[in-house]
């Protein structure tokens, strides 16, 4: 039966560590990176030479960055009472697009994981501390993924926030309806933030 | 309103030139390999540079390959009466896999699309004549998409051999239902091809 050539296969290997890209997904852009010409395998090295190379972890608040602090942490219009918890700096750009937040963040980059060996031990809280110790905050945002290892994770942090700086508030995103899913589509946890989270409504 | 840094969203642009990866997917990817460490980045420099190096086209058939020849061609115990006409090494792999069919391939790279400007002219079909040209072969086995690109190049391909190879019968693969997808889900064209190419039950 006939196969793919090593090299492809080493490169598909690479590409389904992915997240997203399953091993099928990971074999159809390996064949297209062999056959799209040089260009597109080119472009890609020279791509990941650059982040290599240009990408810094923000010192403040880990953020991705091009400088030593990020434009975020730089930003003197920045609400500094604020500060949201995100797990990625992925998720920092998701919801700072939305334009409804103008405070600052704070990426710890892993969740609070024990079925995956990942204590409040192993998760990056030094800059998170560092924010509060330097005071001036006066509520703390978690928006952490809706999942165990992010509620387990928000709770710890609520703790060390309740311990350290009482005097801080700490808030979370709320649980409801995601826009444009039916419900008949939705899950019984979501169904139940959303009653429990409901509001009055304003007609 | 953050933005990512430069370099990363030059990865993701090239990424998103990707079969199957849009803008969104493509950000989430370039975030993952600026902030996985260096070893994924590293990895998929060494794996393009690795096809780059070491995969070549099968000077017969156009299939991807180790050597100036791939494995199929070389294979003594292929029927080399069969030819069977795919768009991309994927589809032939896919195909092959199936471990139905034990002739020989031909990878045609690209359909006829006028839509597209690619004419008749444009697809490589210097391959495919040489294999008619060399003789034996008493079946053509049309397995390309079937797409009205799909359709274009079947029918271009079918007059080509009526032509020049009159005594080569030329088939395709049988239109009809997908295993394991409900009626109620298939488009119209999908359960006309199935009830035209209905065969006798015996059950």
């Amino acid at each position: 039966m006939s196969k793919l050539p090593d090299a492809i296969t080493e490169l598909a290997s690479t590409l389904s560590s992915l997240p997203g890209i399953g091993p099928k997904m990971a074999n159809r852009l390996a064949v297209y990176l062999a056959t799209s010409g040089q260009n597109t395998a080119q472009n890609m090295k020279q791509s990941l030479t650059e982040v290599e190379q240009k990408v810094v972890v923000c010192k403040t608040c880990g953020n991705l960055s091009d400088a030593d602090e990020c434009d975020i942490c730089l930003d003197a219009s920045r609400d500094r009472q604020l500060l949201m918890v995100v797990e990625t700096p992925m998720d920092l750009i998701q919801i700072d697009q939305t334009g409804e937040y103008n405070g600052r963040y704070i990426v710890i980059g892993r969740l609070i994981s024990p079925i995956n060996g990942v204590g409040p031990g192993d998760i990056n809280i030094d800059k998170f501390t560092a924010f509060l110790t330097a005071g001036g905050i006066t509520e703390v945002i978690l928006a952490l993924s809706p999942t165990v290892e992010g509620e387990a994770t928000s709770l710890y942090l609520t703790n060390l926030v309740k311990q350290s700086s009482p005097e801080v508030s700490v808030s979370r995103l709320a649980r409801g309806l995601p826009t444009g899913v039916g419900i008949e589509y939705l899950d019984r946890e979501t169904l139940k933030g959303a009653l429990e989270g409901r509001r009055q409504f304003v007609g």
